[in-house]
């Protein structure tokens, strides 16, 4: 069993895996299931994941068998198991519980495709309908804080399997990015009586020295304090601090916004490995009027990046400006 | 002239180059130097780097010639610039500064040598007395609140030249990390009337699972709640929140206490990409009873932490008990 502890001096919980390491180097040999020969995400392999949580397939085709467009499976190395209680306690001025949640694989397409900007729009929505369900499905069971959606591209970005998914981990406690943004979206709340994002919004539209692109509901642009070359965050119009209340055109809008957003990214930086997440409200808050939700995309590009983790600091050698242009060109 | 932005949500800094990259493509090629066929460090290139502003060297020795046995350099590619004011101001909804602040190099070696654990523990000492020295002098500048001392190791850790080297940047703010630690400090103090690290030392030698090597000064162990695998962290076992401030014959045992954990580590690893960052407290705070200057030392292995930097959410594969075992028994 997974175990998440919580750093005493800033509060930070970490999933420590509990399966033990043999020899030290173990754990370098990150897993390629796709060198056997077979990708297990592709149609005809649905034997090779665990049973599917979720599919949107054809009206004639049986479970884990072809005829899905969508498919979502347990993790087959899972970070959180989904069985068990919580089991907080202490040890001397520790915190640790057990590790439990849910990690879930969100298969984008039946084919073998790397990248979901590949994908019709159509398709695309689906994929972000598999996005909505399984968060509300998770979100009934009351041991879960948090559910996070994210998305590894290129092996540099953590991807050990090139065929096009999301992964989904669902959690007892809410991440410290995520508490650090509501907070910091609390201050100006209190102190000025408006949502920072949409404050944000309305001087990037106006601004529009950052803007990447913009639809009727959303705009993409290179944020102000940008940590990484060519980040890029995709924000919501209309305020909402929760994701799942999505409405239908919204979706719609947004299959297009993120497959035009990521397809700039990636013909500017000639396919980069990157990430995005959703960064979405905690499943016990209701609609709140100081945070909103939005994608946060992250290439990966640099090894620069060396010391960051430690110590919360970025040095960004391209301008969110200079980004904001070089994406803007790209026709997407 | 580099500029320092403040994201507007949860307050984090960021250095953004202002140099205009033509080409998208420009930042992605690392400064290779080394591989003009010399390496600029060693002894014999003093004028391969800007002016020497510290150096431990020879009596008879002349300033940018060889002689000398640790030496300080400007970084000649700085992401901050000591000449200016800090121009303070604001754009909307967002504040930003000129990017004033030094970045300096601590040559550890005439030698070119990879790791400063080839250092006899004499010219270790020494490296430590460089890091102090420069600290203390550049504590002076009333526009600097913050020196970050942190080395890169090893090209996926970040370095761009091999030869053995500390990085100094300072800086007219303070990073997240070492706010988000003092806050977390001052919190414990309050509630329990301690420093949360002198409870650490005291449970973790207690314990003795998670301990790596203990001398007389320092306690080395793998932290309850590491992010990485074989992270791990020395602490000295006298209070104290600033490095700076540290004994004569603390940093005689600092010297040692950091070469034997770093050679376990490489050892154990077989020379794994690492980075160490002393965490201290700010320039303008005399001693604090809440907080406590520490190293954090990471070694740079999995790839698999994609998404951490975007959520502050880490998932390790090791625990601190096994990798605190493993580099337990390798004789350093």
């Amino acid at each position: 069993m997974p175990e998440l502890r919580r750093d005493p001096i800033i509060g930070r919980w970490v999933i420590i895996a509990t399966e033990r390491v043999k020899r030290p180097r173990d754990f370098r040999t990150e897993k390629q299931e796709s060198r056997k020969g077979f990708c297990p995400f592709c149609k005809g392999f649905e034997d090779k994941t665990p049973p599917e949580i979720l599919a949107y397939r054809t009206r004639d085709s049986r479970p884990n068998t072809p005829g899905w467009r969508v498919r979502v499976v347990p993790n087959k190395f899972p970070a959180l198991r989904i069985e068990g209680g919580l089991g907080k306690k202490g040890d001397g001025i520790y915190d640790l519980m057990n590790g439990i949640g849910a990690h879930e694989v969100i298969i984008e397409s039946p084919d073998h495709i790397v990248t979901n900007t590949e994908l019709s729009n159509e398709h695309m929505v689906e994929v972000l309908w598999a996005y909505r369900d399984r968060m509300i499905d998770l979100k009934k069971d009351s041991r879960f804080s948090y559910g996070l959606l994210f998305k590894n591209v290129g092996m540099a970005a953590g991807a050990s399997l090139e065929h096009a998914h999301t992964q989904l981990i669902v959690m007892p406690i809410v991440p410290r990015t995520v508490n650090a943004e509501m907070e910091g979206g609390r201050r100006f709340y209190n102190y000025r009586g408006r949502c920072i994002f949409c404050d944000m919004i309305i001087q990037e539209a106006a601004d529009r020295k950052r803007v990447v692109l913009e639809t009727e509901h959303y705009i993409s642009f290179s944020p102000f304090a940008a940590r990484f070359p060519f980040e890029t965050w995709i924000v919501p119009k209309r305020h909402s601090s929760c994701f799942e209340n999505i409405q239908k055109v919204e979706i719609e809008d947004l299959a297009e916004t993120l497959k035009r957003t990521l397809k700039k990214i990636e013909v500017t930086l000639e396919m980069p490995p990157y990430n995005y997440v959703i960064h979405t409200s905690p499943f016990d808050q209701g609609e709140l009027p100081y945070y909103h939700w939005h994608i946060e995309i992250i290439p990966r590009l640099t090894k620069v990046a060396g010391f960051e983790w430690g110590t919360g600091f970025y040095i960004n050698p391209v301008t969110p400006e200079d980004a904001a242009e070089f994406l803007g060109q790209i026709e997407a």
